[in-house]
């Protein structure tokens, strides 16, 4: 456990791992359960995460990432999907499991799956994968704080090609499409990137106060 | 400082806050830092953060959020608004920040800085204003956690009329748009979502392992 500005500032976008270097069973399931419990928009989690160590699938994977030695080296590759259609019965699941989880009826939560269902109703296909994109993004950003903190390293990646990525992976046929990657592991001594001063604008630039 | 896991089941999208409850200078300090520090797609940061603490405004604000009370009541509201039109000179400026923060002639990352623009070139103004909003999601997921924390409560909130943000915080004629909010602070005692039980689906649902 660190503070979390010395564990941001210590981070950066690895683009060498040590391949030796492997995860321990308790840090990869810390941050994948870091992920399952990021927050999304209503609690639905209109995402799904892959997570691949199989190296011959990550040897198709490089290919469809234009080479990136991270796909191939690091200890982990967490691809986040996102569903294609999400539709009323992906609403009743997520109602399902509210009611669930909290022991009361579903039919007491209907007013809320009823908003959500207006909500994507208003949405076209390519806006519903959009919206879930982001909230793909939200555990995107969680995961990279949480693995910055305990010290382990990651490269978050949209250089792929999600078609291929989509085809090596079987989404397509379970209404998922990729959406984003983030490779995890532990930074090769080799990187010359790591040494790199952090690029940041000030807050100045990126803040304002409205007091 | 706690476990990160334990932060993160503690934290909870706050509908109440303790009006009365405010975030020292030194925990808003820390959360805009981590929001600086967020990591960013070739590290360009396309989005920027407005804290609003002035009463007036908030109450405005409120209006155009559905009359929300987090938004008047929160300690803070943290507004991610990106660029609308992020175009050649965005890049410039960030390839000049580059090479001031690394102390390299501008001119060495020209490479760089073209393959970000040829990237930009190829997206619509509508996708390169997603592209950047998938980013500030990324700051989203590095502010929730990093307040989760620090025991700082937050509620993201997608719940507003962005054309009604823009207006009321005078984004428009800077070539900005409102992407998403947090309201972050202090729970209420009366708060009673505090105690309902976290909605989540399992692992075994979300996470699929290929190895």
């Amino acid at each position: 456990m660190r503070n979390m500005i010395d564990a941001l500032q210590w981070r950066y976008a690895t683009k060498v791992f040590d391949a030796n270097k492997k995860l321990t069973a308790e840090q990869s399931d810390l941050l994948l359960e870091a992920v399952r419990l990021s927050p999304s928009s209503f609690g639905i989690q209109p995402w799904r995460v892959i997570v691949v160590t199989n190296p011959e699938i990550r040897e198709r994977l490089r290919q469809a990432g234009y080479g990136q030695p991270q796909i191939t080296d690091a200890s982990h590759l967490i691809v986040f999907v996102t569903k294609k259609n999400l539709s009323d019965s992906d609403v009743d699941e997520f109602i399902a499991l509210t009611a669930n989880t909290r022991g009361v009826s579903a039919s007491g939560l209907e007013g809320y799956g009823g908003m959500i269902k207006q909500s994507l109703s208003g949405k076209s296909e390519e806006k519903r994968i959009e919206w879930a994109s982001r909230q793909a993004y939200v555990a995107l950003g969680v995961l990279l704080a949480i693995a910055a903190h305990e010290g382990i390293d990651a490269c978050p990646m949209e250089g792929f090609d999600p078609s291929a990525f989509d085809e090596i992976l079987g989404l397509s046929e379970k209404g998922l499409t990729t959406c984003v990657v983030a490779t995890v592991g532990f930074r090769s001594e080799a990187d010359q990137t790591a040494r790199f001063p952090k690029v940041r604008f000030s807050q100045e630039e990126l803040i304002k106060k409205v007091e």
